[in-house]
Order: C-alpha cells, then sequence, then structure tokens
C-alpha cells in the first residue's frame, strides 16, 4: 500500500501551509479540493457540545454533494458562540472563491484548544496561500495529512484499491487523533478527524450507509482516554473519476472492505499514537450474547486506566480485566470465560490458570498486545483497539498549560 | 467528631492483627463483632464478577441479623472458584467460633490481589489471634481501621451522634479505597469496604433502605477510576444498646442525617486518598433536568481523564469539563451552562468568560477544588467528588508488580 496516497484517488487536489496557529513549524491550514463536486458522507461527533465547524459542516454536507475540505489545527474553534460559527462560515468562503464553488460546498474542520476564537487573521492568510499551491503529489498528500496534527507524533494514512469491473479504484485517507480519542461517530464520541478520498462512484445515500458501517467497525472502536470531543469528524469524498460504479452486490462488498481496511488501519494508527503511548492493546472479546454486548466488554476494559497501567508495566494482571468485563450491563459469566494474555491462557471459567508470570510478562513487553475474552455464552465479538496508561499521558495533560 | 470512633456505638468489640498476608508490616485481619445479634444491612458490588466473600456474604445478610464481621486485607478472594467459597466459609466458622455464634450470622470480606487462593494457615491463625485481643478501645478501633486497607495511605474513619428524645445514639463507620474506585453499591461498581457502627435500634427492612439511600449520596458519588470491584462491600451493623429506638418521622431524619455525614466524610477521605492523588476534586452539577441527570454529568466529569490531569497540572483548561459535561445521555446544552472553579466564571452560557488565568491557576492549586456546573434547565442537582490523575497513580499500577 505504500504507493498510494490520499491523492492517489483520482480528481484530488490538496494543499496545506504552516499560517502560525500552532507553535510548532508544522502546517496548521489544509486545503482538500475535489475537481468536480463529489458525493460525500461524514459523521460527526455524537456529544452534545459542538464546535461551531461541526454545526455549520452537518449543514453544508446535508444533501451528500461536497467540493473539499478546509481545516485549521491549533484552535477547535468551539464554546465560541456566534463569532465561532461566522468563523468556520467565513473559512468556507475563503475555500470556495478558491475552488470556484459555492461555500455550501465545503466542509469545515478544526482541532485544538477549545475556548478561544479563531485568528481570522492567519487562517485567512493561510487558506490564501494553501490556495496557490494545490497539487496531486506526494508531498501535497503528507503536507495535508500533516496540518491535520496536534499533539500526534506521526501523520497517519492509509490506502487500499480494489477491481470494480474493469476498473480500479482507490480508496485512502489520513487521521488525526492522539488524545480526547474515544469517538462514537454518528452517536456521540472524541478529538478525531479522518478524511477519505476516493475515486470511485457511488450515490450519497449509499455512501453514508457504506461509512457509518465502517466508523463502527474502526474510528467508533478505538479509545485513547474515552472522551469524545467538540470536533470529531471523518468525511469521505467520491470522485468518480475512475469510472468504477458501485451498483452491484458485489461492487457493494469489495468497496465496503477496502473502505473498512482503510478505516481500520487509521483507527489502528490512532491507538498506536494514543497520547504517552508505549504500545497498541488490540482487544477481542468473542463469544458473547452479541457482537454489541462484545463490544461494550471489550470497550470496557480498553478503557480501565488499571488495566491500562498494568499493560504499562507489562504486568500480566489479569484480575483488572475480568473485573472490567464484569463491570458493564452485557452479560458475563466469569465461570464460562476464558482469558488469553498474547496467546496464554490466564483465567479459565472461574479460575486462575497456572502461567509462568515471567514470560507472560516478558510477552507483553511489545509494541502490540493481543488480549483475547472469549465469554462462552453466545455467537457475537467484536474488537477494540487501546494504548497503554503512561506517565507520559499525564506528563502531556498536566504540565502543558493551556 | 475526634472523641467518637467505630467502637464508640455502645455493644461492640474488634481486633486486628498481621497474618503476614500483606507485605508491609501492618494488620491484615480483622473481627468486628457486637455483643448481641445485630440489626444489620449490606450493599455490595454491582460487578458481574463476584468474590467469594461477597457471594457468602449476600447469602448470611438475607434475614438483615449478623454477629460479626470477619475481614481480611491483602488477597480479595476473586476469581477462586469453589475453594475460595469454601475458604470464605471457613472463615466465617472461625470467628463464629469466637463470637459463639452461627457461621451464618458472620459476614466475610477481604481485598487485595485477585485470583489467588486465601492463604488459610495464615488467615487461620490470624483470626484465632484477634479473637484474643478483641476489646473496645480505641486502639482497637484504629487497629481494625488498618487492617482492611490496601493502597490507601491513611486510616479513614468518621462518627456522628445524635437524640433520639432522652437517649444519645452514636453511628460511626471506617472505610479502604484508594485504587478500582466507582463503586456502585446496591448497583454495579469499586474495591471499596466500609462497616458501620450503630447503637440505634431499628428494624432490619428500615436499615437496609435508609444504608442504600446514603450510599448513594457518598460511596456511589466517589470516583477515583470508574472501576467496580469484585468485592465491594458496605456494612451497617445496629446493637440497639442506646435505646435510642428510630420508630418516628424525626428520629428517621436524624438517623438519615448521623448516617448520611458519616458516610459522605468516608467518600471524601477515599477521594483525598486516591491513588496518586494531590487533591480532591469536587464536582457540583445543579440545575439540571433531574438529580440522576446531574449525577450522570457530575461523573462524565469526574472520570474524564483529561480533567484530571488538568487538575493535577493546576490548568484551568475548562474546555476539558465542558466536552465531558456533554458527553453524557443527560441533557446538557453548552448555550444555558455556567461554570465556575474554585468560585470564578469560566464558560458563560456558550462562550468562554474573561478570567485571569494565571489567578485561576494559582486557585487550583489547592487541596480541595471546587466545580460547580449550574445548567440553567432544571432543578436537579448533585455532587461527586474524585481526585487528579498524577504520575504517581501510573507509578502505583504499572510499576508495582503481581
Amino acid at each position: 500500500m505504500g504507493e498510494f496516497h490520499l491523492l492517489s484517488p483520482k480528481g484530488f487536489q490538496a494543499a496545506a501551509v504552516h499560517a502560525g496557529i500552532k507553535t510548532s513549524q508544522t502546517p496548521d491550514v489544509g486545503l482538500l479540493i475535489c475537481d468536480t463536486l463529489a458525493t460525500a458522507a461524514a459523521v460527526f461527533t455524537t456529544n452534545q457540545v459542538v464546535a461551531a465547524p461541526v454545526k455549520i459542516g452537518r449543514r453544508h454536507i446535508a444533501k451528500g454533494k461536497l467540493r473539499g475540505i478546509v481545516v485549521n489545527s491549533g484552535n477547535a474553534n468551539a464554546c465560541t458562540g456566534k463569532q465561532g460559527e461566522n468563523d468556520a462560515i467565513h473559512m468556507c468562503q475563503l475555500a470556495a472563491k478558491i475552488a470556484r464553488c459555492s461555500a455550501r460546498e465545503i466542509l469545515p474542520s478544526s482541532t485544538g484548544i477549545i475556548g478561544h476564537l479563531l485568528p481570522m487573521d492567519k487562517i485567512e492568510r493561510g487558506i490564501v496561500q494553501a490556495g496557490q499551491s494545490l497539487g496531486n503529489t506526494i508531498q501535497n498528500a503528507l503536507l495535508f495529512a500533516a496540518a491535520i496534527l496536534t499533539t500526534d507524533l506521526k501523520r497517519k494514512s492509509a490506502a487500499a484499491s480494489f477491481k470494480v469491473g474493469k476498473h480500479t479504484a482507490v480508496l485512502a485517507g489520513v487521521c488525526k487523533g492522539s488524545g480526547m480519542i474515544g469517538p462514537r461517530l454518528g452517536l456521540p464520541h472524541a478529538t478525531m478527524l479522518a478524511y477519505l478520498t476516493t475515486d470511485a462512484h457511488l450515490p450519497a445515500t449509499l455512501l453514508r450507509k457504506l461509512m457509518l458501517k465502517a466508523a463502527d467497525q474502526s474510528f467508533n472502536a478505538v479509545t485513547v482516554d474515552d472522551q469524545t470531543s467538540t470536533n470529531d469528524t471523518a468525511c469521505l469524498l467520491a470522485s468518480g473519476a475512475s469510472g468504477a460504479r458501485i451498483d452491484s452486490a458485489a461492487a457493494i462488498r469489495s468497496f465496503q472492505a477496502a473502505l473498512n481496511e482503510v478505516c481500520q488501519s487509521l483507527a489502528y494508527q490512532i491507538a498506536a499514537d494514543g497520547e504517552g503511548a508505549t504500545k497498541v492493546v488490540s482487544i477481542l472479546v468473542d463469544k458473547a450474547a452479541s457482537d454489541s454486548q462484545a463490544a461494550l466488554i471489550a470497550r470496557s476494559i480498553a478503557n480501565s486506566p488499571l488495566v491500562k497501567c498494568a499493560m504499562n508495566g507489562n504486568d500480566p494482571n489479569w484480575g483488572r480485566i475480568v473485573c472490567a468485563a464484569g463491570q458493564t450491563p452485557a452479560k458475563f459469566d466469569p465461570a464460562k470465560a476464558v482469558l488469553r494474555l498474547q496467546g496464554t491462557v490466564v483465567f479459565h471459567k472461574g479460575a486462575p490458570a497456572p502461567f509462568n508470570t515471567h514470560k507472560v510478562s516478558k510477552a507483553l513487553n511489545a509494541s502490540e498486545v493481543n488480549v483475547v475474552l472469549t465469554c462462552n455464552i453466545g455467537r457475537g465479538s467484536a474488537t477494540c483497539w487501546t494504548c497503554d496508561l503512561s506517565k507520559g499521558y499525564v506528563t502531556i495533560n498536566a504540565d502543558y498549560h493551556t
């Protein structure tokens, strides 16, 4: 997949510049423009506190059509009242002038500190400047991916291609997210931003349905600190430029598979770059009463600070995992459950399983840890990705000042 | 209240010894015995993973009568299968021999690591030894309070007295809890143990009702890490020895007030001694749609790792608080809400309120921080106590090995 990037799907251009909103000398204003009017679907935070760009964005995407996205990092434009909404609209107007379209065909996005008005002079200069360097090279894609980052340490991107008849379509995406991560998109949660492009052709209602399904199994299954944000947004633009039409059951399956693959890769990258993270913890709960009950249990384990600290210390303290599993309304019977850490059974149907603590502790000292909890009460399963809780998380969120 | 302790209510004796279950040279086996058959009420964890002593304890308290409590720290006797249940019963038998009663009149309790069988030889020696040093002095009370501690740094106790006609009754309690704290007693949550004594006289059904009410406004309103435990237990024994009969509306009010005061003091002490805590954060949500919705919002704020880290760093990052408030299913409209930190308005009806960041940051550098969120949509209110999230919490839970 190394050869594909956000602008590999035909029909897109992007650009990003450093406008001085973030203190670091990295891009903080970005543009992603489709050459034609794209079919678009987006899912937003379900938090009742909604940032200005999300309010405006919901309106602009209502008809399922967009020309592009304008985004800034360093300031969330959240809890900023009426002025914040006017600023988000003004961002769209500036981007629309560049794309030669209506401001209502642009989706605005912001991420960063809550409760401060945008520095509109900087934003304005940034958007105009970005407009002058639009292009579809890998450099353009990398700059755009960097422009959405805040406390992230790494750019996050993924792509997949698939065949529809004789056409090959590409689906690609970038995202950001490190803290305030516990998105429940479509429903309420996290600051997570994801932008996806594809050159497949499909109607807006279908795009939205497939996007919601993909979000549920990816962004909505990653948690760093279980905090939804005021700004969470994932938006997919389809240019149709490849000629691949998603109009058969087989084509829909191929498209959904590519979309799931890209979204899951992005979600995994968010967990890996979680604030202070030293490892990804992948939690699979299976044989639960239902998929949704499995997801509740997986998420409860993923959100336990005690489990996350144990993972940080390579401590096979499985009691904390079983305890977190029993805490949700989902049906769970410890007398039937089996728990594996990195492949080793540590708890078996109500009682401890003898294991070599030193060996399992060594196995936990890895960049990816697998927790598998088999409930043995049904056929439901779900996976959730998280990271460990380290002193680094506290440093980032306590010592860093607003 | 300095003069009262757990054994101030007439009719109780206690003892505790170091039996070698904890590695520290502090008491780890305790006995609390009522001279007569006491009326008793207890609330237990609502986690589906239930420790052996909780299973046995539920059975033993079913009739609302108990002679006493036997407790150990250092080992939770949880996830220990049938053997664990037999061990919990055996603890009761040993205590019953001392109290000259039926084993079914003893409530067993354990706290500590999950998934290890109790060292029954040590437990047995400890209970026998404790039986030889029963007494009702303040030293006995202090030793018992120490015997239930695990990662706690301080003993926790509280007491209140109240008049019923010409009689004066005393209500006192001790508790433990520092990590795995997010009790939802009666309902499901935390490792929290609380034992309360009173010499008032009241029937078991009334005692249970008043105890549930007190737990809701105290233990169920404290969270360190939102983790219910397999062992959470709060148990109140009423000896009736003061002659004060709780049989009028006025007497019930006096009793409930004393019970609430003691339980709230104990809950506050748990927050103050939370793992790694440097301060208590007291969160009052008022003018919410209902009391229960206010409690949901207060708990969401209290559980936000981002809010807790900001408190650790004395950072008036109010956006994180408003964001956590919007994350629950409880009705919340940021356009109507007002948020105060240590008395200073920082967010006012949808927009930031200008304030002196340096001054508020200085005010947050205190042993108690008050967060007051006024929703302005109804008449519900609730308070929740938590502590900050420090590197100390990570040290305790990551670097410490099982």
